[in-house]
């Protein structure tokens, strides 16, 4: 094996991608500042109990487990910063009213999301916590399209469900644990012939209904026809009242909105509205976001949440590298104090200057310079790179 | 115990600290990036084998290990960038001249570096690949010295030392790789006795060099009484040589260097002009770098190399918080899209805008507003926060 070999999935980021990635962080932070998001950074390694809700089994098997030679116990390398954050707003910050918080950091998987994903991400995102009304859904998902826009994404959409739905039907027709898990994959992967194998052995209304759901996707008027392909229960008709408000609201800012009822690629801890976005020319979902109530709990203080994130590095990727600034090439003369004054200046005004280092001259092709200083009738100046002196 | 609980030097960071942070960082950065220096980004995670140069115990024992479940092959979690940077130089980026590079991220360690210390660090660097010559050890010593100024940190000394000195020694008189380990750890500890103990069965004129190299330390008259107390070897001449013309580049721009020829805290792959940054109001080095020509060897391509790093999160900790910036309330009107224009204008100017959701009214004071949004005359406007209507 080289040395310089990577794990699979795992990649180096080279300067041109490394500065664009700095750029949109820089942007994206400072629209989550002025809308009143305070940014928190959380640790890269924590105990697994706290990393992991119980019976999150999916965010357990993406976590890499290492041992803590202090304590004896078990840590983890976060997978997902959201529920770091959730403990800091039940646990450190100790607030009563709506607490916006915000954040950047790079998370690790065992596994990649999809084949052509990575297994390091830098996870950003935004969340409110203490207010359970519509209005923090409307505002996370807003934020997020503001997001996706400043990135420069085209023609995003935003997939709505609401796992409430879902959990509605489960409940009131007494699914075991192992049916609603078998249900659950075959509506991620939108598997028809697997559902109606499953639904095989239901009541007749029962099978109906998660048959229905499958289909129910579309606009505004899914919400109609939920109310009369599904039965009548509370929990579905307010998901069902949350799913239409959201439709118009999204409508009223130009934003395209689509439901699914069966969008319920949300996380383990997810209980309410969830959404996804989507972008021309990404196959997958670009960010995912919703309500998760109950996720501070385990911390000691349940309030309601609801926030999104996305992989920055993935969404860097594809968007076209700018070209890179020319830096101006200045000589090695360290004998001469008002050369290192001009240097100074046009660094502090924004230009890259970058000082030639002897021996080097051959290869000063490899930096990216369009101009040099020269020290003209005894003042330095800067000029075209390779004019004659 | 409680699942909010984190492990031992372990901590988040949470608003007020950073914001600054991210304010420091971007200022690093910026400095960096007019320098001429490339931002790179490297995994936190990779094969043990190409974080870890052969022999380095020290940082393998720094370093968390965990199971590459794809491959079943061991992986760490960086604890150093460095050496991660030298892979890129010496296998990615393929130039023949000088490469300046920087990165900003997070490492973590199995222990913390001191009892006051943190085992998570934002490690900040820059670096220079690609020329032997002092030039660029001189250059990154300066830049450093930019650096912590920028960073707010007073009366900056850099103490230089020259691990060539001390290796020659140690090869020109036959000590074997116990002795010298032995030697090493008293040097670090500048532990006097021991090092009397350890040098007794040296032959005379071998125990009186290592003793007077533990005392060689001061202005530039050191290099003088180096000359006349160490045996005349050419690495000692070249080392003395640099250390000379260091001490005078530093004064002629006006900075604090001392000379300290066990100054070996230097991490194992260094073989060069090493130093490190002390400030006023802290106890330990707050910085450090040198040379460390040989690390790109173990990726096939062995190039020299100087640079330097320090801990952003922990030279952060000690800075004054600014009072965060005031924001201004918004009430709550998703029907007036006038009120969403004037919201979106004002943060576009830098100002933060929370819009103040149903029912929160009562915890106002928790947000950090000085102003608000009222409709006056048909017209919204900033007034004061709490004058009446």
């Amino acid at each position: 094996m080289h040395r310089w070999l990577l794990p699979e999935y795992i990649a180096d980021i080279l300067p041109a991608e490394a500065r664009l990635v700095e750029e949109k962080r820089r942007r994206v932070l400072d629209l989550f500042h002025s809308c009143g998001y305070d940014l928190v950074s959380t640790p890269l390694i924590e105990y697994t109990e706290s990393l992991i809700s119980e019976g999150d089994h999916d965010l357990d098997m993406r976590t890499f487990k290492l041992v803590d030679q202090l304590s004896g116990r078990q840590l983890g390398l976060r997978a997902d910063i959201a529920p770091q954050v959730a403990r800091l707003d039940a646990h450190l910050l100790n607030k009563q009213g709506a607490v916006r918080l915000c954040y950047a950091g790079s998370v690790v998987s065992t596994v990649p999301s999809s084949l052509l994903g990575s297994r390091e991400q830098l996870q950003v995102g935004a969340e409110i916590y203490g207010h359970g009304g519509i209005e923090a859904d409307l505002e996370v998902m807003t934020l997020l399209l503001d997001c996706l826009a400043l990135l420069g994404l085209q023609q995003v959409q935003l997939d709505i469900g609401h796992v409430g739905v879902y959990r509605s039907l489960v409940a009131h027709f007494g699914l075991d644990s192992s049916q609603e898990q078998a249900l659950f994959t075959a509506y991620q992967s939108k598997d028809v012939a697997e559902l109606a194998d499953l639904t095989k052995g239901l009541p007749d209304q029962a099978r109906e209904a998660f048959l229905a759901l499958a289909s129910l996707n579309g606009g505004r008027d899914v919400v109609g026809e939920a109310r009369a392909a599904l039965p009548n229960l509370p929990g579905i008709a307010k998901a069902l009242d949350d799913l239409d408000r959201v439709m118009v609201e999204l409508e009223s800012i130009g934003a395209q909105g689509a439901i699914d009822l069966v969008e319920l690629r949300a996380a383990h801890y997810h209980n309410g509205l969830v959404f996804a976005a989507y972008a021309e020319g990404w196959p997958n979902a670009i960010a995912w976001g919703g309500r998760y109530d109950n996720v501070g709990k385990q911390f000691g203080r349940a309030r309601p949440a609801t926030g999104f994130s996305f992989d920055l590095r993935e969404l860097t990727r594809k968007l076209a590298l700018g070209s890179a600034q020319k830096a101006i090439l200045a000589p090695y003369a360290p004998e001469d104090p008002a050369l290192y004054q001009v240097i100074r200046a046009l660094r502090t005004n924004n230009e890259i200057v970058v000082i030639s280092l002897p021996g080097h001259e051959a290869h000063v092709a490899e930096l990216n310079v369009d101009r040099e200083l020269q020290k003209r009738d005894g003042v330095w100046q800067v000029v075209p790179f390779g004019q004659c002196k």
